[in-house]
């Protein structure tokens, strides 16, 4: 019924997660009404993004060079990694202004369902840090969801024996996702961690 | 806190209608995971969209080529123009599979307080199509909003001296938005319309 093009469009932004046919046409009908400025604006985030957003080679942050500016930072403690699953979750973290350690991304969660296991997950560089470097304690900040405890869990029993673990207090709902929870839920479950 | 690429995403897809900062790190963090080609698809949709993506030069509608492809089947019934906002409420119409005319594309309504006049509207063409046309009867099928009626009222009063001019009954609750009627409530509408 659309023009192919308009359709493609549609298509487009149904890749977009939790991105319907209605919102995805809408979004399209804006697109349409933007100026050529605008879109240059947009295609140029999406096409220039993979070439210059990298990882941290550290804890796998997102980062604008080679080395994040939280590891890069000499005020930081760098002997207390919070490991979390997501870049997400390090700005909750962060905005907190609580906490002066140092994060290691995990960049997801063990599922053996869909097939996610550790040696897919960014473990191998966490282990080197804790052998390497003179680390203290470990926080595991991973999502209070069954994915989270069981990578938890996992982190738990292959570092207890050779760094102090602790993990975030119970203060954040369960079920929930930890970059919705407010600062203040964030910094209970983080003065609780145990 | 973010590298300035992944910023520069964030605040792109806030261009788009409804989409908050959580929303958009939410599609940015998608289109980081995505894979060369998936980003091909959705910067091609979007570039490529302007160049092939024209206004039917009779009605106003979204189209492949000069004339959509409902002003030239020859089967539809041409005396009879459907007067819409956006091509949105084309596509309304036409799963309602009931009516037979063609449609006139507004692109817009009247709205004094955005500046928004008749002449910023495609009326002229529709006055033209009203003149040159045998045209029987109008529809007007605006939403039924204040900018909406207004504009309906207009249309009454310039038309309804040169043709039949019809409005949809209210059938469809008030302060809506008519792409998101369905099917059933917009039959009734159309089969009541006064």
């Amino acid at each position: 019924m659309y023009p192919k093009r308009f359709e493609d469009l549609i298509h487009a932004f149904q890749l977009l997660p939790g991105v319907g046919e209605k919102t995805a046409q809408r979004y399209a009908y804006t697109v349409l009404d933007w100026n050529a400025e605008e879109r240059e604006i947009f295609i140029n985030a999406i096409s220039h993004m993979k070439e210059d957003i990298h990882r941290c080679k550290i804890c796998g942050n997102l980062s604008d060079g080679e080395i994040c500016d939280i590891c890069s930072d000499v005020n930081r403690n760098h002997h207390m990694i919070c490991v979390v699953q997501s870049p997400k979750d390090i700005q909750s973290f962060e905005s907190m202004q609580e906490y002066n350690g140092v994060y290691h991304v995990l960049n997801g969660t063990i599922n053996i369902q869909k097939g996610i296991l550790p040696d897919q997950l960014n473990i191998e560089s966490l282990k080197n840090r804790i052998e390497s470097e003179n680390i203290e304690e470990i926080i595991l900040a991973t999502d209070p969801t069954v994915d989270g405890e069981t990578t938890a869990l996992y982190l738990e029993k292959i570092f207890k024996d050779h760094v102090k673990v602790t993990r975030l207090a119970y203060g954040i709902p369960m079920g929930s996702h930890l970059d919705y929870a407010d600062s203040l839920t964030l910094l209970k479950a983080f003065e609780n961690r145990k």
